[in-house]
């Protein structure tokens, strides 16, 4: 398939980032409310990795899309703001970050509906993506995001190219991630999960591939990145390498998910 | 022992493949028969990282051996198809991805029987070669295999040549594995049971250096990858390399492992 | 904000180390009382690592802060004398190294105050610093750092700069640590939790991209080792190389966190 | 303290092998007798890693210490007579490798004394060290080493030369070990706990370093390897390197523990 990209580009990238901050560790259990540590640790996010990221993205002239849990747009709406100031999209990441498999039908809904309320105060768009906490996606809440108009999802990892995901003879514009596209798996960290020790250089190697792979193959790209992860020491050095290195080949078009979800939207209906 | 591989080759090289796809989420429980981000993590496997291995030994001539669970068949007819149609071998790999050794005798002779049956509808030839989910092969299905008449097994690991795997007085031919030979200990990552986080790299290197350890003993070895793991980005440009390389020398049959079971039968049996 | 860091260093730095020894072990339950190579492994702390971390620093005239638990205190007062008497500050680390987010207010209180007593009989100054076992602070303990006159905490993680962590319209002046710049999740194991097992060389790496990111923003930077593990092998000739490679640099106030925080009040009650 | 090693040498350096095979994993539970592919995994150690490391100690002329579970000896009492008519010693190594911590004071005697039992009967010299089970040791096991007569225990991490282990008025002359120096926490991996998947280049580095540390003290130093670990690929190619580069420094004794034990002994006790 050929997608046409804007401008001739060989390649569509899209940075995105999941603003879990405090979120992150209330979604795994109530008893984080009074962890100190733990909610300083996504709270990072917020303060230091945000804006580092935005300086970067502002630097090369990138807009991406931040998903903000409701819970993360209540606690600092100012982030929020400058996000959709910097022209990011702003798009659903639940309310609590809480994973939909663990919860009934309700309880998922109230999940999507506080999020969106929360975005609504916090003076964001009505975002039309949504991307599921921890990634796991259950047919209730693909149900509710179909229920309620949202223009794709962005949860699944069944191809690596833009696709439908189906369910019960429904389906959604699915823009699709990966765990080998996210700095969690490599060195998110807690004190009762543990966790990986990556080398921050093989970031760099592996999405570098990535890329190279994606333009040979005229395709999309979706990184995943987190503040409070990537936002510190050599982690960041290497992630501003990669940026570096791709916007410096002028090969790519970035762009946010809401923009690539309606570029391809037309082809993927017709094809 | 001199094992006269066919042509005058100095060592014999099995790249094997699990197909798991979906089931191998499902094999875990039965909850994630709803857990879309899950399986469609595992359909990747069939989209997208199947036809880039078949293209990559199609490319360089191979012909390896596909482990595919009944239950993947049932789902993905076609990927059986393509398989076959490319002359490599299909061997049976359980039908839901249970491990045998958390089935009692009944299911075990349910998950061999389901999976042959399943295979049969599918259009592949009746399977030779087994290969245990997880790999935990217990005397249970040791007997089954036995009873369904299969040429070898390949889920143990007690050497690293053919041989007899023995119990209770009987054996069968084993073509064995092992985590250092397979992607999933490096790179299989899950929600609930988190992963590594490998350099692909050091795949490349020590999985080369097992090729030369072999050549130099004149031995068998089987790589072992799935995918939906070795399929994508910086995983697969290392695999790539690898199987370029090995090409490239000249040394090496390259036999499904139904190939090498029938050769070296005969030289164990006189052994 | 600029620091004004002394005699016009650019970058300030503390190198910190977590004592724990057996309480590092203890604290996880009472069973490790009776697990005597559990309880060597950490005790090989005070016996080969700390004199090792003591030589190093003196060797480039570095004070740093030692933070140690009660019970460590009480069983190796010696290894307290010898923290004191090369000039490093010694901190508050609880008493039995028990995690503050695991216990009632009352056994929080025990903790602190077991651990000062016992600091005390050690014969170390009255600590002025403090810094959670394992890294989780409650608004227990909180407060009662608020009660007992603590100057300022290093358990938290919400910034890479000195700042404010607030609880309840309280504040303490924090001094922040991270997972990224902590020996333990790199290399920490047990028999039980396993661990990870990373290349000290990334250590060096990281570590140094972290003070090169801190230098070139004028800030504050706190590294934290566990002397039972930095202290052996290929991880000790890696942390040597970035204390030379730093104190080579000759741009960096090394100064213990105590010091720190004096510099800092009253910048951040003016900021 | 100078130590005087034979011939002049500057550092002498004791290669163990934890012998487990099948041991291993039934030391784990009771069903994995029944679970095939594990148990054919420790087999590997006897069956491929024990001969590999046999050659390559008589390449170089290097004898070590081999501890052996009692299950290992009965189960493979060739393996046993093949390490003894080398020249290397035998070690304790339990019965059925079953961790001390975990059994009451009746079943550690037995663990002790059946394998003592089961040594005797594959042939071999009644052993003079001992290394628990998965290392860790109880002061249950600790008296019954001091009423069995052992002369060394192997199984503390307290200090990285030799040192007397105490526990409740006795100790016991202890030649440690440690996970830095140990294969297992890099590579082991089995299907329930999963494990790591480290470099193995990052191993070679790393007791390359510990061994010149050791040199530039002049002590003793113990690596452990496991057969079905380090006979493998890339493994035993990085581990072989680095017994090549040891033993071309021309600056080591190469000695059993038991020897190093006889060495040392007289010192301690005068120290």
């Amino acid at each position: 398939m050929g997608y046409g990209w804007p401008a001739g580009a060989r390649v569509a990238v899209s940075f995105t980032a999941d603003v879990d901050a405090e979120a992150g560790w209330i979604g795994v259990g109530d008893d984080y409310e009074r962890r100190l540590t733990s909610l300083s640790d996504g709270r990072f996010g917020v303060v230091r990795g945000l804006p580092r990221l935005l300086d970067l993205f502002e630097h090369f002239g990138i807009r991406g899309t931040f998903f903000v849990p409701g819970l993360t747009a209540s606690l600092h709406a100012d982030a929020v703001s400058a996000i959709a100031a910097a022209g990011h999209e702003v798009g659903h990441h639940g309310h609590r970050h809480r994973r939909t498999d663990r919860l009934d039908g309700a309880a998922q809904r109230s999940e999507l509906e506080d999020g969106l309320a929360a975005l609504e105060r916090a003076g964001a768009p009505r975002p039309v993506g949504y991307r599921s906490p921890s990634w796991e996606l259950t047919p209730d809440t693909f149900d509710l995001l179909l229920e309620h108009g949202f223009a794709y999802d962005s949860s699944c990892m069944g191809d690596d190219r833009p696709y439908w995901e189906h369910w019960g003879g429904r389906r959604i514009l699915e823009l699709p991630v990966h765990w080998s596209l996210d700095d969690w798996p490599r060195f998110g960290f807690g004190l009762d999960r543990g966790g990986n020790a990556a080398d921050p250089a093989e970031l760099y190697r592996s999405w570098l591939a990535e890329y190279e792979l994606a333009r040979d193959e005229g395709r999309h790209i979706t990184y995943t990145v987190h503040p409070e992860v990537i936002g510190r020491g050599q982690r960041f050095v290497e992630f501003t390498r990669l940026v570096a290195d791709l916007a410096g080949r002028g090969e790519a078009w970035f762009a946010p998910l809401a923009e690539v979800a309606a570029h391809v939207r037309p082809l993927l209906e017709d094809g």
